[in-house]
């Protein structure tokens, strides 16, 4: 690839509200020296509390928020319900990153949409330090969802509150042009995201798959690509936007640090990291914490 | 189950305006120490005056007031309307929770959705110590729904009223996956109704179902539990949220005070009972009421 | 039945802007003694000019306001334009009740809804002195319906406006229940008026009917009433607040005052009867009306 | 017809802001007297240029504003682009009518709908004497149309500003009943424009076609009317507010002339004119608007 | 063609906001004397990041940013997270035209809509001195667009800024009638755009095709000119509004500067040239911008 983003400061152009809150995840806060390590809990509305069933402890919010504030993340991800019930015992020991749409999985997700149910002056109001927004990229519905997200950046600008935006490429029309796990959807939800002013862009880890990448335009159709250079295509997609990417469920220890290590290579900023997490009990996952958290830093190759 | 929820107090982590009015419901009226007690009466709304047939006398608004009133309820669950029209004769007498939303049972409920005819402040202004909402988590609308409880929750937090979720699995996508009475739906209900930032959840009695399960998602298509332990999965999966669940049509008054006692075993934190009382003439509806408040009393195990 | 509803006062309930109005329409004009004689002048975009053929002179719209006010009716009940152009030469000289909402009737009705085009406020301008709203009630539109009268409602209360509901069953659910004039039906939209805050319910004549009742849900597929018990089911319904009637189309003066004097002996509260009457010509229109007037007092059962 | 409006004064029941800008229309430019002469320049955005090409100068809309400014007419409708970029040059030689919504006619029109693109204060910062509005009475899409109606109804009231509708009968559900052209369908379409707070309505000629008329409701279907009659059904069924004709595509001059005495003859007020007139060059233009000015005032038979 | 458009200013009837920013990009920066060089970077969102591909540098938005500042175009076009991150080190070298609505390409285009996700006080903080936005014409959503735009413009009347309209053709109609690129379709959405009060046209270069042309609406069906008074005819549909045509996909030097020539010609303010400019490396790219900005001055016809 021809272009080198590293030098690209991106808290160099946030206003100051932006660059105070969102240097606090990435220096004062988890793994710190510019990374992220982020805990997201929202698979209880995403997914249901089926999730919860492989560790009973982590039914209870407050496993996923002592885990977030001990073992030292860089934030923890919720919803409006959670944050207001839960996250008052934590104020302060652990940034909140305010997810202000979600939805259930019972209906298909052929015309995906995420409704709003919170706003950046929740987040305000409960002292985040980042707001966290769903887009379905390429959805039959992004005209609403990109006229609602419009509203949240706007909000964003006006409050100085960092805006993450998890671009899921997503909906019928996605699924017949290689589907929402493909380089080309993925690459093309970066990009999206970054347009719409995100600072920071959460994507899933794409997926090569030569056999449905054929349905997908040129010249992805047709690309030849290692999975760490997959990577690297979508971080400069998303330009100045800081990238993390997540793990999805849950895989064995060493494919998940070496997942850390890649992404971190190919210019992503962190990790998100739910029910690789969560879905152990509490020994186990401090442990896998620190081991990610010596990964992330060792690998950093992005100053953001 | 390895949880325990019961050392987590609510009331201490709401805002002064929500403990002040939940307060009153869970200590200073009805059946008090920390229980609920509610008497809904928006039949005439969401079935229509059939269900006032068995008893006439409950035709007339008058009787549920006057009963909530007398024989002492937690608060009385009813619409703007009613509100209006029967509470200024019981003012203080009995708290009033007013339900924002409703709609009549003639369309079909494959993508139910229930909109709100009033708000928070109509609530503020009637002397209302809690408000209700109805979501159809899982209908094909609940984008609408969500966004539409999500300013109900703002507004309810802007004037510290406590809010009540009636959360109600429905729709079409809801029946492929073992139906609304699913402990699958009902456990995902609870969940998305505490993600919402609901201070109380009221639920329906999740029916096992060996035959119609095989169709929810893993791991409750093969989940062999009890009834108790069914509403205790429910009740754990609305975190520090308050749960009372619902008594539905008429059954005969063993099983319906053996249902109270297991709701209060399994973590409940009281009933919702409204054709089961008020389809019953004067006399007897005082009675089952002194009944159920003992049993609520009796055999409760959260302290709220 | 077993219910009197005769002993509560609306008027007592309701606060001093509404009192105030709804109590000139009930005693200081038309008939008075607590009864209501409406004229409604809407057809002409609810049906189109084809109901003024069989009297010519009824196209102009002083027609009617010249009716309403020389022969003294409660009210007169119309729309913004016509109110704007008509009224100003009769104000004060019969009450104004604005209709907020109307639809032509050109496309079918099977997802009725009735769009405002006016406001509360500008009832209060035009100096008017309650206002009316059309409800489709099981219409599949039900919730912007529920909804633009909700917002209606709170402005009635702001304004101490009286609120008249023109209670409508409609749409295909209906016809697969038993149809729109159905006592169950009908029953069921008197309940939901009042559930919606109506301070006066207007409701079309009940159609018993054998055959197609067996469509309706239990009770209703099996009752045997009289017409006079079906209205008075209807009544009963409605609650604390009143009931007016309608005739509908044309028919003959002793079927009309027939009809006028089993309404109010089954505790209705009054008639509103337009084509009925403007179909005549001067004098036996003013004629026709004395003699309701009189069946009014005459048969009057209940203070409001 | 028995019906005589020709007493009943429009301008005396208007506000002052509307009576001041009516009457300039009516009476300090064009033909005077009470009359309306209207030229419509919406068609590039109705119809697309296709229109003008028969006179290549009408391309440019200074030939329209110039027109209308030196041959004398009472005012010029015309949408905001053009208004803001052309009208300065004219403002105060002609009275400017600014219409409000527009669109093009690539959709088919079976569920027409005409969407707002300007405001009345968009007007009131012009110098415009009227606002015009398009409804598509009997569209399946009619509720949003009134509802969008209803609020430019307000703002018209709010700045005293006079309100045209033009009135189309229009839709899959008018093609059923008789079609767009009929008199039914006119009939209704002047009396609901009328009963939305129309100050002038502009109608299309009815054409009476005895084979399609069958399709209408009754008496229309079987109605014989000459084509005089058929204007002043419509013109009564406006009632106060004024009426104006339009001439629709261009048709030859003994027509165009004996058309416009048919219409004042029959109670309207005016007419609107626009291909019929800058479809022609200029000298022919003047010329026949000059003989059009003389019909009018000959004819009239109506006191505004 | 008859019609001269050239001697009617744009710039002298614009209030001193617009003309004050709409000069700079005219006179002040880029090739000046009243031409336009416009640099679109859209793509990304519009297309994905498949049109990178050909050039790799041109991923990071930096190479557009420096192109347009150093090569001097008259404004670069792009979207809020662009213009956010990017721009400011940019900012007063070039003037930024601030796109409001954007889409990806993902769904089909039959029903196009482009929702706005930023707003005319986004580009005034910005210090934008144009905002842009895409019109749909003929889709079956215009009702959407044509109220989105009608607020766009309402907030450039209010702040002064000028509006540039990328009017394209699009949706199924559309193609029933010629296509989205028959002369019917540009030359008519030439005209929406004025109507709608743009400032500056943009539009896609008319291809010219007999057969598809067949199924236009007369006379384009049948009519017969060369590409040069095609553009024309577009143009003077306009009107007073600049008119400024693309370039679309990459084609080669002697046939982009022929059409440069041509587009100016024929009456066309200038260019707007983005995938044939940024796929070419620095020095290639440099080059062509220094021969189509010789090119513009050179052939302009038209004082704006």
């Amino acid at each position: 690839m021809a272009v080198s983003v590293e030098s690209s400061s991106l808290l160099a152009t946030l206003s100051p509200g932006k660059r105070t809150r969102l240097r606090r995840l990435l220096y004062d806060y988890g793994p710190g020296e510019g990374t992220l390590l982020l805990l997201p809990i929202d698979q209880g509305i995403e997914h249901g509390p089926r999730d919860f069933f492989p560790n009973p402890a982590s039914k209870d919010p407050e496993y996923q928020f002592r885990l977030a504030a001990e073992a030292g993340y860089s934030a923890i991800a919720c919803g409006y319900g959670m944050a207001s019930k839960y996250y008052p015992s934590y104020a302060g020991q652990v940034p909140l990153l305010l997810k202000l749409n979600s939805k259930t999985d019972i209906p298909p997700s052929d015309e995906a949409f995420s409704p709003c149910n919170a706003s950046v002056e929740d987040a305000v109001r409960l002292g985040a330090d980042a707001v966290g927004y769903t887009l379905y990229v390429g959805s039959p519905r992004q005209e609403e969802d990109l006229i609602q997200l419009g509203k949240v950046r706007q909000e964003c600008d006006r409050f100085g509150m960092p805006l993450v935006i998890w671009a899921y490429p997503r909906g019928r029309d996605v699924e017949k042009k290689g589907g929402q796990n493909s380089l080309y959807a993925i690459d093309y939800a970066a990009r999206v995201a970054m347009e719409m002013g995100a600072d920071v862009v959460k994507l899933n880890m794409p997926k090569l798959n030569a056999d449905k990448d054929k349905d997908a335009p040129a010249p992805y159709n047709e690309m030849e690509v290692t999975q760490e250079e997959a990577i690297r295509h979508a971080v400069e997609s998303a330009g100045r936007a800081l990238v993390v990417l997540s793990g999805g469920s849950k895989i064995d220890d060493d494919k998940l640090l070496a997942q850390t290590r890649m992404i971190m290579e190919a210019g992503g900023s962190g990790v998100i990291f739910g029910r690789n997490v969560w879905q152990r009990d509490w020994n186990s996952a401090s442990d896998i914490i620190d081991q990610i958290k010596q990964s992330l830093i060792k690998s950093r190759t992005r100053i953001p």
